[in-house]
């Protein structure tokens, strides 16, 4: 299934049917505990227990499996520090394909050991995006492998909207819905899923202040790139696409930004309450929903737990 | 639910009854990654989820429940420096009565706060069994609380096995089912859900080597108490009772001990894998697996993790 524009809620469904062979229909859990801390009902739909550990994994899979056998000969590749990187080569896998991942040096030990646990074959580069896409370039020209954008792509797009329609599925008159966005791939699909599926839902985002992109580009109304980014939330420091963020300004209610303190509390928070091991992207929307009490006391409250790749030697609390 | 003799059949069913409304049925989770590092197939029932973050409020919950009105006016009490006195204390909570608890003065932090949140009156003793017990019939003297012990009571046992027994309900043709043993109560609970609702499954055990008490006891036929144990797994210190032992010896198939690296190199690829938090006692079972290829490739096994109340701040790999 390839879009060319904005995937409608028939394109959803389908992507939704295609990828559940090849994916983990997550588990939405709850807290008696973090609702009594919120006055809220938080309801968390848990893409930590995802295949590859996170959400990535639904958008990477669709776009692989929207590629014809021919199309694969040359395999895949994109330009990933995280959690796509690692997603879109257990999804190349999966269809006996190539994946071509070209990471930054700096990357962390744990991403790099999951990209070649699933037979990603990594190319290093400076961490910097003029390395990461002349880099690319390299080897595209080298290998003839097939480019697969980590958000900026309506197959993606679609793939990540499947979290939140099962989320509106599992559970019914749900108020809120809350992402983290980075390039905004998981925002714009949840956008378009509550639209799609339940309208009256409203969906926010939550921010890192120090990765601020989203919020000045909501407000300012246009749009306006990451400039030196610094956050703890290593999964949110990109911008937004072409793609993405005329979906979430559209269909968006608002973005709020936490302090890197918030993310930290809400992430230990998670862990010690839930028992359950969240990155710290995954803990930015617990994180605005501690700073925004009166935003969330008595609502019902959807979250998505974006991933649980963290490297367990370094701590944020140690 | 009282009982002077061994709990039958009907008795774990009419406790699994009492107890339900006030903890969670647990959910069983399986990871195809384990499965492959150990050639198993394993379904691990996640206590580490249960109220009070351990399987502990099973039995405290049962015991409780068990007392009259007028037995509860002058509260409960336990030594207890772990998970069993935060599960009393929320017990107590449940029905409007005190909890008297006597923790070592060593107790971590987190124990410690664990029993506070839930309301329990904290008496600190110095860090061994004569001074535990000593404290202990002092504050019985004062108050009058009626003692439940954390293992060596039927009520207790009743209530653990009632962990196996959702396993058992919910998973079918389990080969094996391993628990870890300290002082009995989760396994003598395990061996007799095993024996009364599907008695071909082996019931198993894993034990730190540095806590081998229940491995001596079992292989000697005669009941050893615990001597200077050493070991992570700060739950399975304690040496068996004179009720949970009989159970052991006459219904478990084998106890395995497993080295403290084991424990550790569990407890990390549970969380990494699993995206889980478990504390190290829980890890032993896995651990076993680990350290025992050939006795489970190939089986159906249930592992009961048994809590996941761990301090953030001092992980064993930091």
């Amino acid at each position: 299934m390839e879009f060319q524009t904005l995937p409608n809620r028939q394109d959803i469904v389908t992507v939704s049917h295609n990828i559940r062979p090849f994916i983990h229909r997550t588990p939405i859990l709850t807290s008696e505990n973090l609702n009594t801390v919120t006055d809220a009902f938080l309801y968390f739909k848990c893409e930590n227990f995802q295949k590859a550990g996170a959400f990535k994994s639904r958008g990477a899979t669709n776009a692989v499996f929207s590629l014809k056998k021919q199309e694969l000969i040359k395999g895949v590749c994109t330009h990933s520090s995280g959690n796509h990187a690692a997603a879109l080569s257990r999804a190349a896998g999966l269809r006996n394909a190539k994946a071509y991942i070209v990471m930054p040096e700096n990357s962390s030990r744990v991403k790099i050991a999951a990209v070649k646990h699933y037979g990603g074959k990594i190319t290093f580069c400076k961490p910097n995006l003029k390395s990461r896409e002349d880099t690319l370039k390299e080897v595209i020209e080298k290998t003839g492998a097939i480019e697969i954008h980590p958000y900026n792509d309506y197959r993606i797009i679609a793939g990540q909207a499947t979290a939140a329609q099962e989320l509106i599925e599992d559970i019914k008159d749900l108020d809120i819905i809350l992402a983290p966005v980075g390039g905004g791939g998981l925002l714009s699909g949840t956008a378009l899923a509550a639209k799609y599926f339940a309208p009256n839902i409203q969906v926010m985002a939550a921010e890192p202040a120090g990765a601020d992109d989203a919020y000045r580009s909501f407000y300012e109304g246009r749009f306006i790139p990451s400039n030196n980014p610094n956050t703890i939330a290593d999964g949110l420091l990109t911008s937004m696409g072409t793609l993405t963020y005329p979906i979430i300004q559209q269909y968006v209610s608002d973005i709020l930004r936490v302090s890197e303190n918030s993310i930290v509390t809400a992430m230990k928070l998670i862990w010690e309450r839930m028992k359950i091991i969240v990155e710290p992207s995954s803990a930015v929307p617990f994180a605005a929903i501690l700073e925004n009490h009166d935003i969330f006391a008595g609502k019902r409250t959807g979250i998505i737990i974006s991933g649980g790749n963290v490297d367990l030697q370094k701590l944020p609390w140690n």
